[in-house]
């Protein structure tokens, strides 16, 4: 090649977008510490901490519970390749990106997925489950907790019992809950459930979080088929990270490292105050943009605290304000996905980005972007 | 939760395993820099520079040059599930560990598998392949371009010929040559190509850089079937990484970064420099360990410079002697995989770890582990 780049010099920006969101500075000096390597006796005492720390983080005793080498999509992917088997059937809720993409891992398993298409923008109820499933059997319910791509916080009351109806795995999509919103897996009766590094655990993008009950290992133990992804075959990996330690593929130590601490991070600070930071700060926010007279895209009481949607108002174009923000402010937001692209916001207060401060930059930033026009 | 566990400190080793390597320190700062968005226009730019340094590292002008978001392994995996299609034939050449799990992806992929069974610790021949190939087609042919099991180097030359007589797509597994022994796609013509970040590139783990031909990126735009893999999709990942710049899943932003860093450490000593280090010091270590009393598992002309298999001597114990060099001279080094497990070391000199200082540690340590018995 012509001309080597220089060293990296990334700008600071501060990440209120859907994810990455802003990394804690100790999150980020973790990761720069001595790579270990995968099979050192002291990086296997980290990975027993870590699978310790995801399981309070998302409210199991699930032994098997630990972080894919990929990042959420792979987590995703992760619950789908190994719980199903051609000619399975999946039902799956519908009501957002994300959903939609679950429904997609799923056919690509080769089962028959049957969607529930809900109203982007709002939750579904048990009963909406109940009606697509239509008396039928199903290997795996699937819905998203918190939906990225909309804003929505899935209620989980009465899924299990749905699930139980139509003979399901209960399946949660975590990625932008997880250490944001209370998640208690085994109080829900989730089977399995998946999340992402990069949102509220504010750790860099990268790793997935996984989690299944013993019913869902006892699924995976009795498979007539391998599971068509060898790199995200649980029977292979759980022996690195149970009690055999045998090498499966080589795990990514400093990733590691950074999730430990923000993990660390997390359960220091106590999930109820964290949760509670979260609601207060996305309560804040909501009220300064309808204040400045935007609508919001979720009801209030469907909405995540973590993640807000909002409307682009008529006559501002997405892309030009946005760079307007990044350019003069440094802040970065999202823009919408899939129907939402170029009318809507997505605006994240997520982990260490979750301040008062940062509700305050924000709101700056849209009122000057709006004043601009 | 009971205790939560202190801040990571993990202890400083020498790696001299077969990966992870040693680490540059510049590597670390890179990772540990403010986390930018996926879509950001600055880290976009970065992801062009990636794409070019790998396309200098691989030796090709494949636009489709790019890292997945996964290790070395899902390098493999990436090659194999958008070649492949149900009922494809693939040849897999299978001489070690990673060729077998070559094979068994493969399977995982409903391809009909022809295994090209040959010694470990031995190169194959293109004769064999032919022989193999029983004058059938084929859609892949595959081989392993430095086997990490038995740290032997495949020559490259007359494989393409075998490919076109069989009609197919030439695979290599490069995970532990690249930036090490020199790696020229184009001109052996090779057709697609997968590594990872932490062999002789001297990144921690956590990515895999993969290179697709325009052939290899034909047969993936016409395939009949969707990829079994949403995640490793390359229809879906080219958009996120080409013109278009379309979300697909969130890029590991920090581990990029850090692997900005290691390639343009690697291209800044310059390719051939880089090769001659690595042959030096590869041969001072086996030299060494034959004057020690040891067998090297490879014939010299079919012999990795980085990484070096030698047999255990009878009587000492595997284990316990890994573990005593581990703690008195906080160098680690590999046990053997397979079949060679328990009576095999494997010792790398990767990247940044490729010293004439560790080739010394690693021989005092050798010498008094074997004095110490």
């Amino acid at each position: 090649m012509s001309a080597l780049p220089p060293p990296l010099d990334p700008p600071r920006r501060t990440l209120l977008g859907p994810g990455p969101s802003e990394v804690a500075p100790s999150v980020l000096l973790a990761m720069a510490k001595p790579t270990l390597g995968h099979l050192d006796p002291r990086f296997l005492e980290i990975m027993d901490q870590i699978g310790d720390m995801l399981r309070a983080l998302f409210g199991t005793a699930n032994p098997l519970t630990l972080p894919m080498s990929g990042t959420g999509s792979a987590g995703m992917e992760t619950v789908m390749v190994n719980l199903l088997q051609p000619g399975d059937r999946a039902l799956v809720g519908v009501n957002g990106v994300f959903g939609a993409r679950m429904a997609e891992v799923a056919r690509r398993c080769g089962a028959e997925v049957v969607e529930l298409t809900g109203e982007w923008g709002r939750a579904l109820a048990p009963e909406d489950f109940r009606a697509a499933a239509a008396a039928g059997r199903f290997q795996v319910m699937a819905l998203v907790h918190a939906e990225t791509s909309t804003g929505v916080l899935q209620p989980m009351d009465g899924m299990r019992t749905v699930a139980d109806e139509c003979g399901a795995l209960l399946v949660a999509d975590c990625v932008t809950s997880l250490g944001g919103t209370p998640v208690q897996l085994d109080a829900w009766g989730v089977d399995a459930a998946y999340s992402g590094s990069q949102k509220c655990l504010s750790c860099p993008p990268g790793l997935a979080p996984v989690s299944f009950s013993p019913r869902a290992v006892e699924t995976l133990r009795g498979r007539r088929v391998p599971v068509q992804s060898w790199y995200l075959d649980l029977n292979l990996i759980a022996s690195y990270w149970g009690g055999e330690r045998a090498y499966h593929h080589t795990a990514p130590v400093n990733m590691l490292y950074a999730l430990h601490e923000a993990a660390r991070l997390a359960l220091t600070e106590g999930l109820e105050a964290r949760a509670a930071r979260h609601f207060r700060h996305g309560r804040a926010l909501a009220a300064g943009l309808e204040a400045l007279g935007l609508s919001l895209r979720v009801p209030e009481a469907e909405r995540l605290p973590q993640l807000t949607a909002v409307s682009i108002p008529d006559g501002l174009a997405d892309v030009p304000a946005r760079r307007f923000l990044l350019d003069e402010f440094g802040v970065e937001i999202g823009g919408g996905l899939g129907p939402m692209k170029g009318d809507t916001w997505r605006i994240g207060l997520m982990g260490a980005g979750c301040t008062r401060a940062n509700v305050a930059l924000c709101l700056a930033g849209i009122a000057a972007a709006l004043e601009r026009g």
